[in-house]
């Protein structure tokens, strides 16, 4: 390489790494403000009750919670407890879906029955979907194998698809008596479009399936485990997305009225996109290593991906990486690797981004190819995972 | 009686006289003036096809339409249409329901397949039931069997309670996607509460199960008959106070949206109270015969009713009554009278009221006796005109 080249090289490995420290000084503070912002509790004490390893919690995947108290009873008496995670079926699986089921089995394996609506109602009415039949074709050939073959126990893992399930409309029918139009408007923005960037809520489909499901139906399904039928009241946790924050505060606010027990909240980051332009998402398909992505499609977007890196490898020597911001740090630590030095290995520019993408690789087409092995059985089982008990104490 | 007595009374009598001619006056140009505003039909053609005797149609209580032509083919050609009626059960039926049934009855005589949507959904979110369990009980313990006993057919005619048949929200969910919020607020006057004098809509409780009922599983019931599972698209009907015209232009739009054929409607007024103080409801209990009342209770609420008539015997005789905005005299011709001169003798006065009251109870009496004789029966053959076909049309 000519000496005008490498001094090239040099000054844009520069560059790009003090564009990357910027973003990660940018991003750093994002979390911790919201909990200081929103008044959450770290998730310590729940830890303490639990010290087994949750890889999720020492990442700060799952960074912060509300009311846990409320669980910690029935965790510590192991009397029955619920956990309710809805999936919008507007597509396959990705591995930002992957690290909400790797939490939801921990927290089985704590004792919790898991409820997991597939919101395929919801996809139709906020526009990803053409029709109500295809989320639910998405749903039960792509989604709920998936989930199964994630290793869940059908004898408390109770999955339904809303459309196959319309008696969640009359529970959400039942509850929207405790809930006010000015209420939801005020709480989701409805006839008052926002604007701000990164607010999810400015997409939103404005027709009554979206108001009523935002309203009501997602209360209902959060709501779920604790009626009657399921030997409710109980304590129940709600893993989300910190955007999700309004529906657990709604979702509180109606259980108090119905007589139920407030749920508690988990609250989890979302994973980095592998084109580096936002949260891995699959509206970006270059964006997310999918479920069922043959191997080589997934090891050509790894190797292709953004990383926290540097364009010259005696730059990076020198300098290191950006751990951080990096999705390809992220795919691997949330996911795989047992090392806990891998950041600081990073760091130290002790290990670069083509040996760290090539182990990577690795690890994710393992992965790969033993969840898809699983799919045909996972297939043939999904009837023993259905929630088919029908709903009466709506007429209560 | 005293000179100064009868005096006194034939002062109050002219003053009521004037009160009551004045109450015709402000009502006479009511539907009148609402056919010219909204620009409907009258229904002269409609009876030319039918030229067999309607009595609510001869005496204008079926006062217009909004494009039966799209009914006519179907009904000269015989195939299929139908027509769509939906019921509040917030308490028994009364003899106002009664004129609604015997127009259903008529059109089903026609050839007209009737739905009867029982709409305890709505009697709960509306919160004129505790509970949704509530007024599910007063749908199949006194609402159906009072429509069974009333003559219809069990093979055209289909009845379900919404709580019972959720697929319909299915359906609202995705018909809801034709539908915006803008276009349901400014139909419904959510979250702009009106004040006027006799706007059912201030009434309205603003929840997200009223808003979704109106704004979504009120047109999916209404366009239920269109599906494929019913052999739709076809014309349809629905008949319906001028207050619910919203519905009607919004089921339209959605309709054409969908594909479907728009419906049509007719516009029934509505029957004065006993009470003389509006529309006969359930309520003002007093208002309102019920047909379940003990026949001793309906003579007494009958003899008790407020009329057209006079406090004097002979100043009726002199200047006769005012039919037209007298409680019995609608109950006597809406429901059993043939001879077409009440109207006129009443104005001649040639009968008076305690007459009149005396016949009308005979006739209510003799209606409720047999009426109720039928409702053992017709408990046992609910089954027979329940609605139980799945639908799965909202997947496509």
């Amino acid at each position: 390489m000519a000496e005008t080249d490498r001094s090239e090289l040099r000054k844009a490995a520069e560059q790009s790494f003090i564009e990357k420290k910027q973003i990660l000084a940018d991003q750093i503070n994002y979390y911790p403000n919201k909990i200081k912002e929103k008044g959450f509790k770290t998730i310590n004490r729940f830890r303490d009750y639990y010290p087994e390893s949750n890889r999720l919690m020492d990442l700060g995947v799952v960074f912060a919670q509300e009311d846990l108290e409320s669980v910690a009873e029935a965790m510590q008496d192991k009397t029955p407890w619920a956990v309710v995670s809805g999936l919008n079926p507007s597509g396959p699986l990705h591995f930002g879906h992957k690290i909400i089921f790797d939490n939801l089995l921990w927290l089985q394996k704590q004792g919790a029955d898991i409820y997991i609506p597939i919101t395929n109602d919801e996809t139709y009415v906020v526009d990803k979907a053409k029709s109500l039949g295809e989320s639910r074709r998405i749903a039960y050939e792509e989604v709920i194998p998936s989930i199964i073959a994630m290793g869940f126990d059908p004898k408390k893992t109770h999955i339904f698809v809303d459309s196959d399930y319309p008696q969640i409309y009359n529970l959400a029918m039942k509850f929207s008596k405790h809930l006010s139009n000015n209420k939801i408007n005020g709480v989701f923005g409805f006839g008052n479009k926002r604007k701000e960037d990164g607010d999810d809520l400015k997409e939103e489909k404005e027709n009554p399936g979206t108001y009523f499901y935002r309203g009501a139906i997602q209360q209902a399904q959060i709501l779920l485990p604790q009626i009657k039928e399921f030997g409710g009241p109980k304590p129940t946790i709600i893993p989300v997305g910190i955007d999700q924050y309004p529906y657990i505060l709604l979702a509180r606010d109606v259980a108090e009225k119905a007589k139920l027990i407030p749920p508690a909240a988990l609250f989890l980051t979302f994973a980095d996109g592998l084109d580096g332009k936002g949260k891995m998402s699959a509206s970006r398909r270059e964006s997310a290593i999918f479920l069922n992505d043959e191997p080589q499609v997934a090891a050509k977007k790894i190797k292709t991906a953004y990383t926290g890196g540097s364009v010259s490898a005696e730059f990076q020597r020198e300098h290191g990486g950006v751990p951080e911001i990096c999705p390809i740090y992220q795919l691997r630590t949330y996911n795989f690797e047992k090392d806990k030095h891998v950041a600081e290995d990073c760091k130290n520019g002790q290990i670069l981004c083509g040996d760290c993408k090539r182990i990577t690789i690795e690890q994710v087409i393992d992965f790969l190819v033993e969840h898809q092995a699983k799919l045909p059985e996972a297939r043939d089982r999904i009837n023993e995972f259905l929630l088919t008990t029908p709903i009466t104490s709506h007429l209560d």
